[in-house]
C-alpha cells in the first residue's frame, strides 16, 4: 500500500490525459486545490475572468491538446460554467470540470450555507451536471480513487465532458492505495474482429466497383484525434477528398487531391456539382447537422455511402456497432490497392475573386483576402454569425487547425475559445475572428490573454449589432442594435499598457497595433504591420458595411426565418 | 370564446405581477416574442450584454417591483442564465425565465439542429430548468394557456422562479380561449382560521408575560413585500427592534425602536449584548444562513422565540403550517394592547468614529464616510465580498432599499442587478457598490447603463485582488490575484462619449465624473461633485489598500478557514 493526496490524484490524471494548463476561478471551496496546482511544477493554473469563460477556454484548449479541464466552485461557479460544459458535450470535446463543494460533513447535515439553494439539497448541482456530461460522481473518501478514474476515462474516450465534486476537506486528504497505480485505460476499446473483417470486405468491394470514390471528411476525425488515419488513407487513395465545415483543418490545399469545402447549398458554385456526381461516399468522422450540412441539403440520396465512425461503421444504411474507425481506418489503408487508374481532377474550384470596385471591407472581399497573411500552422478561432459562416470557404492555410461551434453556436465562446487554445500551444500563432454582438459577451478575456503574455491577431467584426439576428427577424428592430464601445481601445482598457502589469515578476503581452480600420488600403497596410511584429498582442476593429454578410449566411439565415 | 395570441398572453400576464421590463438576449428562437415586447406600448425589452447579466437584472429589478423576467434562447441563452436563476430560487424572487426553442415540430422530430446537445433530447434544457425554479412547462398548443397561468402564478406566489419554454412557432400562434380570461390568482392562500386564532391567543400570552421583547426583521419581509405590515407592526409595539443583514432597509434611523443590526458576532460591539439581554425573540421573515447569522453565532439558544414565516409560524419550537404572516401580522398589530409602558431605550450604538490618522481610503473610513453623501430612498447595490459585509453595519439612509446576495453569493451579480433596480424605478438614485475581482466577470453591463440612460454611482473598489478569498487561503497566491484595468475608463470604453450612441433618437446617460481616487480628501470632493451632478451616471475606482478588510469579513473569513 501507499498514500496518495486526492487533489493531487486528480492533477495525476488530468496530465495523464495531456492537461497542462486548468482554468477556472477561484471560490472559498476549491481554493486548496488550486494551491496543489501552483505547486506542481507541471501544471499551470489560468484564473480566468469568470467561469464560463473559463469553460469555453478549457474547451478551446480541448480541441488542440485533446482534453481540458476547469476548475469552479459549488453552485455559483459551476452554474455559471454549465453552459460552456454543455457546449463541449455537444461539440464532443473532453473536458474535466472539477467542482470545490462544502465540506463533507456538511454534505450530511446540510446546514444553510451560503452558495446553497436554500433547501438543504447538496446534491442538485450534480443532478443538473450530470444531464451534460458521461460521467460525473460527488467524491467521498472512500470512493474518490476509483470514481476520479472512472470520470477521467469515461470522458477522455467518449469525447465528452466528466464531471467531479470534490468536498474542499478531500482536497487535500490522503488516502490507501494500492502499491502501484494504473495508468488510465484510455485507449478505445478494440473492434469486434468477424465483424470489423466483413465490414472491410464490404468495403473493398464497394470501393472496386465505383466509378468516382469520394472522400468527405468532418468533425468527428478530429475530436477523436485521428487526422493522421485520415490522412494517410487520403493520400494512399487519391480519391478526390472533400470537407465538411465541422472537419475544416484535416485537408488542405497542400494535397493534390483536396477538393474544397462540401456543404450542400452552400458549398461554392461548382463544387456540390463536382462531389454530387459521385457514385461511392466514404464519410470519415460525419456529424450531420444543420449547420453542417447546409440546413440538411446534401444532394445524395442515392449515392452509396460508406461511413466510418468513431464507434460504429454505416454501409448503405446497415450499421455495424462495434467497429470504430480508430482501428478501421488504418486497416483500411493498410489492405487498399491501389490499382485504379486516379482520375484525372479539373483545377480545384476556388473562391470568386474579389470585386475591388469598392473601398468598403465587405465580407466577401475580407474572407478573401485575409487569409493571404495568415501565417501556416495557425489556429483559427472564428465566432458563431459572420465569422463563423465567412471562413467556411475561406481558403485553407497549410497546417491550420481551425475552431468554431457549428452545432453548439453559443455566442462568445470564440474569445475564451482562443484564450484556451493559445494557451495549448505556445508556438501556434492565433487568429481570432469574432463579431460585435458576440464580443461583447465574454470581451474581458482580453485582459488574461495579455496577463498571460500571449500574441493573438484579434480581428473585431463591427457591423453595429447582432447581424446574423437581423438577418433571420427584425433587421431594423431595436432588440437587434447594440450599444457602440471604444472596441479599439480593447487592450489599452483591459490593462495592456499598465505598469503595474508589467511587475511582479510576470511577463504580459506586449501591445501591438489596436486600431480601428475602415478601408481595405488601411486594412492591407495593418496587416504588412501585424507580421512585421509577430511577438506582440494585435487587435483590430474591422468595420464593415451593417447589412453586408457572408453569402452561406444569407442562404441559412432564409431557412430560418 | 374569444382568441389570443400565446405570446401577448405571456406578455400580459407579466403585466398582471408588475413587470413592465424585460430583459434578455435575442436569438433565432425568441426573436418573434422581442417582436410581440417591443410592439407593446406598456412593455420596455432591455437587451442585456450576455444572459447572466440579463438574470442578474431581472433579480435585481424583482427585488424593487416584486417580479421580474428574462427571455433568452433555447440551449446556449438559458444555460448561461442558469446561475442567475438559480440565485434567485436561493435568495426567493419570483423570474420568470422565458425561452424561446426550436419548432414544435421538430421537438417530436429531433433533428441534429444548432443549440441542441446532438443527442436529440429536446428536453434537457426543461429537466435542468426544473431543479431551479417552482414551476417549469415546455408549452405545446393545447396546454399553453393554463400552463402559462400555473407557472407565473405559482412561481409570484411562491417568491421563486418559474420556467417557460415556448416554440418559436409557437409565440405568435392564436388559441381560442372563453371569452373572460380571468385575473391571476396571485394573492396568497387564506390562513387556517382556527389555528390562527390558536397561535394569535399564545403570542398575546408570551409578549404579556414577557420583560424584554425584541423584534428581528430579516429578507423573507421584503421578499414578500410585507414591509408594510412590519412597519406598522414595529410602529405599534414599540419593542427593540433590530434587523438581520438580509432584512436591511425595513427599518431605518428614522424609528424611535430601531436598534441596529444584529448578526450574531458580526453585531457591532454593544448591539449583539443588548440584543441577547431579550426574554422573547419575535423574528419577522428569518432567513437563518451562515453569512445572515455571523457563521450561526445567534447567542439566543434559551430565549423563547416566536418565528413569523410566510406561511408558517413557529412558536418556542412548535409549528403551525399554514398561518403565515401576510395575514397574521396585521391582526397580531390589530389585537395587540399597548399596555406595557416602553422601556427606556439607552443610546442607540452606531459605528466607531472614523480614525482619521489616515489618509488612505480603508475601509473603516469608507463605509463610515460613504452613507453621509447618499440620498434618501435610494437603492443600494452591494457584491458580495467587501462591499456585501462593507455595508452590515453601514448606517442606514431614510427610505433606502439594500440589495445584495447573502445566501446565494455569487460574484458580479451587483452589476446586473443595479441596471434591473435602475430600471424598475428611474425615480430611485441607485448606488453600486463592487470590488474589482467581482466586477470582472460582468463589466460589460456598464454599457447597458448607458445604452439606458441611466445615472447611478457606481463605486469600484479597488484592492487589486481577490480580497475575501486572500483571506480564507493564500494571500499570497498568484490564484488570488488579477490583471489590473483601467476602471477609471469603464465609461468611455462601453461607448459613454461615442457621438453613434447619442445618434437615432437614444437617450443614453450624460457621461458624468469618472475618475479614480486616492485619497480621502479626493474620495470627500468627488463626492460633493458627484451630488451636484445628478443627472449623470457616475465611476468612482476606489483605490483601496491591498489587505484592509471590513471587521465583519475578517471575523467571517476566519470561520471560512
Amino acid at each position: 500500500m501507499s498514500s496518495v493526496v486526492i487533489g493531487n490524484h486528480i492533477l495525476g490524471r488530468l496530465r495523464e490525459i495531456g492537461v497542462d494548463t486548468i482554468f477556472g476561478v477561484p471560490g472559498d471551496f476549491n481554493m486548496p486545490l488550486l494551491d496543489l496546482i501552483e505547486d506542481n511544477p507541471k501544471l499551470t493554473f489560468c484564473g480566468n475572468s469568470n467561469e464560463l469563460n473559463a469553460s469555453y477556454a478549457a474547451d478551446g484548449y480541448a480541441r488542440i491538446r485533446g482534453a481540458g479541464a476547469i476548475v469552479t466552485t459549488f453552485g455559483v461557479g459551476e452554474l455559471s460554467a454549465i453552459n460552456g460544459v454543455a457546449g463541449s458535450f455537444s461539440e464532443t470535446s473532453p473536458v474535466i470540470h472539477i467542482v470545490g463543494s462544502p465540506r463533507s460533513a456538511h454534505h450530511k447535515e446540510t446546514p444553510l450555507l451560503h452558495h446553497t439553494l436554500g433547501d438543504g439539497d447538496f446534491d442538485v448541482f450534480h443532478r443538473m451536471a450530470s444531464l451534460v456530461t458521461v460521467a460525473s460522481v460527488s467524491l467521498t473518501l472512500d470512493n474518490a480513487i476509483s470514481e476520479i478514474d472512472r470520470v477521467i476515462e469515461t470522458a477522455f474516450i467518449q469525447k465528452r465532458p466528466g464531471y467531479i465534486s470534490i468536498p474542499v476537506d478531500l482536497i487535500k486528504e490522503t488516502v490507501q492505495v494500492s502499491s502501484m497505480i494504473h495508468p488510465l485505460q484510455i485507449l478505445p476499446a478494440r473492434n469486434t474482429q468477424r465483424t470489423q473483417l466483413l465490414v472491410l470486405k464490404q468495403i473493398l468491394k464497394l470501393i472496386q466497383s465505383a466509378q468516382r470514390p469520394v472522400i468527405v471528411v468532418d468533425g468527428c476525425v478530429l475530436r477523436h484525434q485521428l487526422q493522421t488515419e485520415a490522412v494517410d488513407f487520403i493520400h494512399h487513395t487519391g480519391f478526390p477528398t472533400f470537407s465538411a465545415p465541422m472537419g475544416k483543418g484535416i485537408v488542405d490545399a497542400s494535397f493534390s487531391n483536396y477538393r474544397g469545402i462540401y456543404c450542400g447549398k452552400l458549398s461554392l458554385k461548382g463544387v456540390a456539382e463536382e462531389m454530387e456526381k459521385s457514385d461511392l461516399l466514404i464519410e470519415l468522422g460525419s456529424i450531420k447537422s444543420d449547420f453542417n450540412t447546409g440546413s440538411f441539403s446534401y444532394g445524395l440520396e442515392n449515392v452509396k455511402t460508406i461511413s466510418l465512425h468513431s464507434s460504429c461503421t454505416i454501409i448503405d444504411h446497415a450499421q455495424f456497432p462495434g467497429v470504430g474507425m480508430h482501428e478501421l481506418l488504418p486497416l483500411l489503408t493498410a489492405v487498399l490497392p491501389v490499382t485504379k487508374s486516379q482520375l484525372e481532377l479539373p483545377s480545384r474550384i476556388k473562391p470568386a475573386p474579389i470585386d475591388d470596385s469598392s473601398v468598403e471591407i465587405t465580407h466577401d472581399y475580407f474572407w478573401n483576402k485575409v487569409h493571404q497573411y495568415i501565417l501556416p500552422n495557425s489556429v483559427i478561432v472564428s465566432e458563431t454569425g459572420t465569422s463563423g459562416f465567412g471562413i467556411f470557404n475561406m481558403e485553407s492555410t497549410l497546417g491550420a487547425s481551425y475552431i468554431g461551434q457549428i452545432l453548439w453556436c453559443s455566442i462568445g465562446y470564440s474569445v475564451g475559445a482562443a484564450l484556451g487554445a493559445a494557451l495549448a500551444d505556445r508556438k501556434r500563432k492565433v487568429y481570432l475572428f469574432v463579431g460585435d454582438g458576440s464580443f461583447q459577451l465574454t470581451a474581458q478575456e482580453i485582459s488574461v490573454f495579455i496577463r498571460k503574455g500571449l500574441t493573438p491577431v484579434i480581428f473585431l467584426l463591427n457591423n453595429d449589432g447582432y447581424l446574423t439576428e437581423k438577418m433571420i427577424n427584425g433587421p431594423y428592430r431595436d432588440y437587434n442594435n447594440l450599444p457602440m464601445w471604444e472596441y479599439s481601445k480593447s487592450l489599452t482598457y483591459f490593462g495592456g499598457n499598465l505598469e503595474i502589469n508589467k511587475s511582479n515578476g510576470k511577463s504580459p503581452s506586449i501591445i501591438g497595433l489596436e486600431v480601428q480600420v475602415n478601408t481595405r488600403s488601411e486594412f492591407e497596410k495593418t496587416m504588412v504591420q501585424v507580421n512585421q511584429e509577430p511577438n506582440k498582442i494585435h487587435f483590430l476593429e474591422v468595420v464593415m458595411p451593417q447589412f453586408d454578410a457572408p453569402q452561406v449566411l444569407s442562404i441559412l439565415a432564409a431557412d430560418l426565418k
